[in-house]
């Protein structure tokens, strides 16, 4: 079976070496060393100041808005993973949704300024697939409204915007660390900000508001990350140039055989630094996409219809319409991608998709 | 050092053996096959109908409140760790406290009536140190005012009152699977419930509110358990007597060695199959116990100060005063109490307290 993606698992010999120094300290949580030597290499790798790594990558989204001290409305992108408005609405502020380009699949920053209002706070963003957003028009507008922004970059590690970090913008950036993602600890995440203060409020929002043991900054949660996931993060840390080398040749694969006079692609964004995290391809018509969904099915292939609804679409959420948003959302299809992915079995599916085009 | 608690971990083979399942199928989370096994074994063991196994303790607790639309005013318990009052405050609700019952340490079910008021919603009270709170009285109130209650049980891994699990009481329980506990998952932690519905629902709001890929029956976050978590609380179960067996010998040994007259023990609830999971000793003034924490500290052993502060007096929660709580946990220190901790090391932190008693 080939699914959308898979799990880059390490030899599990690799995972234990690595989780034997916490296992023989009996030491398997609450910020243990091996929590701290995986925190100190990103910062490195990716080129941030502050970071705070957490359990899954939706408490770093709840954790923001707490941190940010966000109420009423927040401006949102109906083209995103359930969690960047699941999270709006839990934590008991209103999605405003805005439209997203179709190329770039990211939220239309022309059409923000047009839906700020007296109660609007914050802008919570999401780079689609890796491809950031428009980060300097965004900054100009929540700056001239004195709003705050928060990325969920959830899908974008390793990508440089203009050669930075993309986690360097905004306010606060997010991002997962699910077993799906490029980088991994099983289920985890993780909150970025250069802002100092900011990163001190997060990281006491983050293990309940804890100054020591007897003392407390503030309100906080239990969003901790376990040594069990940070010894996972360490074994695939070590084999980061593999995986990114072999997403790299699929990628450029589906390029290949794809017919591209018939199926889009996403526009990844001038100055980028591309992670080739997710193959998305956009046919003419949900009809072209279910049929090709089946036939692929057929041979035990399972792509992915994501994102998909469109976020303004779900009943609690309450969304205006978003035309493109919908259409796009019903035409797109995420193809088999992992780094352990055979090029042969990427070109045989490039081949059935186009064979098979309505 | 010999610490409060010291987390009972298996042989790392024994993790290894049970991981190798999902690891050899690359599927590390998103309900892998040794989370539905543990959730199997443990309903078994506990004597239970319903559970959902959650990344950590905490968010159970969250869980539980959108579960039963709570709003307004929440009454609880000043004597608890801090993420029983948070989650109330993080979820938008306020805190209103009643006082201990200064024998068995939970909330004082006499006071409850007199707080109730139009906005009350709930009751969410502390299992205190496995201790049950006066679980039928609490059920006659809740059903005179129409209230929900919800137990922290994240102390009662196998407590039983009348004959039954302690978890089977109130609406919803939830119990931690941290680390430090009897049970664990590393991190961790569960929602129980004997209501079909509610269960249904909680599982949804654990998982984003997904039913299936693209369906979604209403808001939900990330709550969901890693198969890492789930392999290391697999290999703890088969443990579970050795550990039960380890922590009664040593409250056995505080229990003959401890001079009873001038130090107060926990009072345990009557019909209540008690697990070992504290031993908390209350000395006559805080004075005393900071005296005795310092002679245990110079031999490098380390209580501790728990429940500490009173939640009530924390200045985010505004709580009112509340004179047995306040007391208590200033006069209360917890001793170490792990499986593995030796009976002659116990034996000598109660000699080293008599001697020094002030």
């Amino acid at each position: 079976m080939i699914n959308v993606t898979q799990s880059f698992l390490p030899p599990i010999e690799q995972y234990v070496k690595i989780l034997e120094k916490s296992w023989n300290k009996k030491w398997i949580t609450n910020r243990g060393e091996l929590i701290l030597e995986l925190e100190e290499k990103l910062k490195h790798f990716l080129g941030i100041n502050f970071i705070t790594i957490t359990t899954n990558g939706t408490l770093p989204l709840q954790i923001a808005i707490k941190a940010l001290n966000l109420s009423g409305e927040i401006i949102t992108t109906p083209f995103s993973y359930i969690a960047s408005s699941s999270v709006i609405s839990w934590e008991n502020c209103t999605p405003v949704y805005v439209d997203i380009d179709p190329e770039y699949l990211t939220i239309d920053e022309s059409k923000i300024e047009e839906q700020i209002s007296s109660k609007t706070t914050a802008i919570l963003a999401t780079h689609v697939f890796g491809n950031p957003c428009n980060v300097i028009e965004i900054e100009k507008i929540a700056k001239k409204h004195n709003i705050k922004v928060i990325y969920d970059a959830a899908h974008c590690f390793g990508v440089k915007y203009n050669g930075e970090s993309i986690f360097n913008f905004g306010d606060i950036s997010t991002c997962s660390f699910h077993a799906t993602k490029i980088f991994h600890t099983g289920e985890g995440g993780c909150i970025i900000t250069k802002d100092k203060e900011l990163h001190e409020k997060s990281f006491y929002l983050h293990n309940f508001g804890h100054n020591g043991s007897e003392d407390f900054y503030g309100i906080g949660i239990n969003a901790k990350t376990s040594e069990l996931q940070a010894a996972l993060g360490l074994a695939v840390f070590n084999h980061l140039d593999a995986i990114f080398y072999g997403r790299k040749k699929i990628v450029e694969t589906y390029d290949r055989w794809l017919d591209s006079t018939r199926i889009k692609n996403l526009k990844i964004r001038e100055n980028t630094e591309w992670n080739y995290h997710y193959y998305p391809v956009i046919f003419d018509s949900e009809e072209t996409l279910l049929h090709i969904k089946q036939i692929l099915n057929k041979e035990d292939i399972f792509p992915r219809r994501y994102f998909y609804p469109s976020l303004n679409t779900i009943k609690y959420l309450n969304g205006k319409k978003m035309p493109i948003s919908e259409s796009i959302s019903k035409r797109i299809l995420c193809l088999p991608l992992y780094a352990e992915l055979q090029t042969e079995t990427a070109e045989k599916i490039a081949k059935l998709i186009n064979k098979n085009l309505l």
